[in-house]
């Protein structure tokens, strides 16, 4: 492997000190993009796009082609460890994801395999290996996953939901086969990501999308818990680093305090708290991604730019700040935008590292 | 108007003794019903069943007949208001609402006069005044008004959205417009809330919908600021008793103790924190009112009644609980379950308040 030209983002997320603020976008190789258009649009469809590791590697590098970014994001679904798994997704003309095969009781929890990584995800470790390969060292990659309760909410409903009304019901009424749920897909997510990280992903991260959702006491014993097991089973060292890992769950900034005795490296954050109240929340134990509130992107680069300085200036002197967005960029944000606060990262964060 | 039997509402909202914790559901007068269903179909549609002060208090009153909750909630919709200031509200088939004329300039809110409550919207003092003489003071009856930014959100978009792309894009480049608006909204809020009181409303809720969609500095700035003002002008007492006033910011969890210094008498919580965390943040400073998870009521009556004794445990003794759901009940709850809520709350709540 080539040597990393660009460390910052390993660097920030593991509390060391850099020059600059690192900075990327979560879904920063998207729909808002035209040449990811072109590409999905060559692919077939979304899912075609996913399974083609060349492909999958040419919307990868798209962003960092357009944006001095400090790291690159794996182009991948967190719904394709449950499509390994038999569920059969599909995603219809306009609709969101769907499973031809839902879980709907305990027998159908108990018939889910174990995953064998390269055998069943293969077309993802083989995209991993070839964006590392044209990458070239220019910025680490990211490896991710989603969490467990996230995957099951899909796993249980069928796809996208509203109002949870079957999988918080699977919670609620048959908690047992949730947790017999979790547990598999635990071990499922840890497999998975040692596998892209002996493919060559340098950093991971795991999205808990909808744990946000949940009562305090739910998100402690239905997501929290399954994450801190992963973070427990997951290669931490490669290729002679260690392997940085970033858990967030979206509308979580309250748990914050306790997402950061995990044992991960560091937590992204939403744009619903301050960073220096985050800040204050974690300790300095791990260090903190985010938070900018991603329809900042629809104003003016000169009201980005101000913002970008708030942000910074919110989370202050010192090292562990990864700066993104608090959420995936919107698919209608006009490419201009992302540069104007890329830019201003880069050059108003030098202050902050001296 | 005929004297009040049960005033436990209202008392509780004070923070003064109860004999039991009082309870009502947010949408209570809803889809859920097949009696609300047949109302509707009798109206019409939606907007024809809000202006038909008789049907509106058939609807107000049908949960009251089913459940012995403690409360009745005006029926109504947060768009009556920007639909009597001009904008045009309608909805289409399968659709949400949609407004004619959205706001798109600093023209359009200059053009936005002020509001007559008697002459604009005399359909919703018709139907408080219907409903209190048909509640016939078996309950109260809580009169509501949406927050000046949750307002603003539906008129600068022309309806619903996801990502608040205009609204968020107003605020951020052109926030003196934006400020112009929310200060209409906040008069005309102040004046439609006064007219129900004089109509016969005895308590009041502000529901700040999208309030939690903002960093905490825009939330204070663009939701909390307006709604301080609106508390600070309303009428209240009337009937020789107080007239209480309840904040809701859905996602607002972490801002409780800002919210609490607004002026309100009680802060409604969502299921994201625990009543005894709120209480803390508060400071027994405000009456709490909620905060099971909405989708609990898809549960069995048997774990229903489990998580209501985890709520009561949660508040603990003393003063000040309104049990509520964290949001409103969904459409395809079964009417059986909030029946093992509501009895539950009465049955297991007297412990309490000795």
């Amino acid at each position: 492997m080539s040597e990393l030209k660009n460390d910052r983002l390993l660097r920030a997320l593991l509390r060391e000190p850099v020059d600059l603020t690192p900075v990327w976008m979560m879904r920063q190789a998207g729909r808002y993009l035209p040449e990811y258009r072109a590409t999905r649009q060559k692919a077939g469809d979304f899912l075609s796009l996913c399974k083609n590791p060349e492909l999958a590697c040419e919307v990868t590098l798209q962003p960092l082609e357009r944006y001095p970014l400090d790291a690159a994001i794996l182009f991948s679904d967190i719904l394709t460890i449950p499509d390994a798994m038999g569920l059969g997704l599909y995603f219809g003309e306009g609709e969101g994801p769907r499973f031809e095969r839902p879980l709907r009781a305990r027998a159908d929890v108990d018939a889910l395999g174990a995953l064998d990584p390269e055998d069943d995800l293969g077309y993802v470790m083989d995209a991993v290996r070839v964006i590392r390969r044209e990458l070239d060292g220019r910025v680490p990659l990211i490896g991710f996953s989603g969490s467990p309760w996230t995957l099951a909410t899909y796993m249980v409903e069928g796809g996208s939901t509203k109002n949870f009304a079957r999988s918080k019901g699977m919670m609620f009424d048959q908690p047992a086969v949730m947790h017999a749920l979790l547990a598999k897909l635990a071990d499922a997510v840890v497999a998975y990501l040692n596998a892209q990280v002996a493919a060559g992903a340098q950093a991971l991260m795991i999205f808990d999308t909808w744990g946000g959702v949940l009562t305090p006491h739910d998100y402690a014993e239905f997501s929290l818990a399954y994450m801190r097991r992963i973070v427990e089973g997951l290669t931490r060292e490669a290729e002679g680093r260690r392997v940085p890992v970033i858990l967030f769950t979206k509308g979580g900034a309250q748990w914050l305090d306790r997402m950061a005795d995990s044992g991960c490296d560091a937590l992204g954050v939403d744009w619903t708290i301050s960073l220096a109240d985050a800040r204050r929340l974690v300790q300095d134990k791990v260090a903190l991604q985010g938070n900018m509130d991603p329809c900042l992107l629809y104003a003016s680069p000169e009201r980005i730019r101000l913002e970008v300085a708030r942000i910074l200036e919110s989370h202050g002197s010192g090292v562990g700040h990864v700066f993104n967005l608090g959420h995936g960029i919107h698919p209608d944000i006009d490419p201009e935008r992302p540069a104007a606060m890329i830019d201003a990262v880069h050059e108003l964060s030098a202050p902050y590292h001296r």
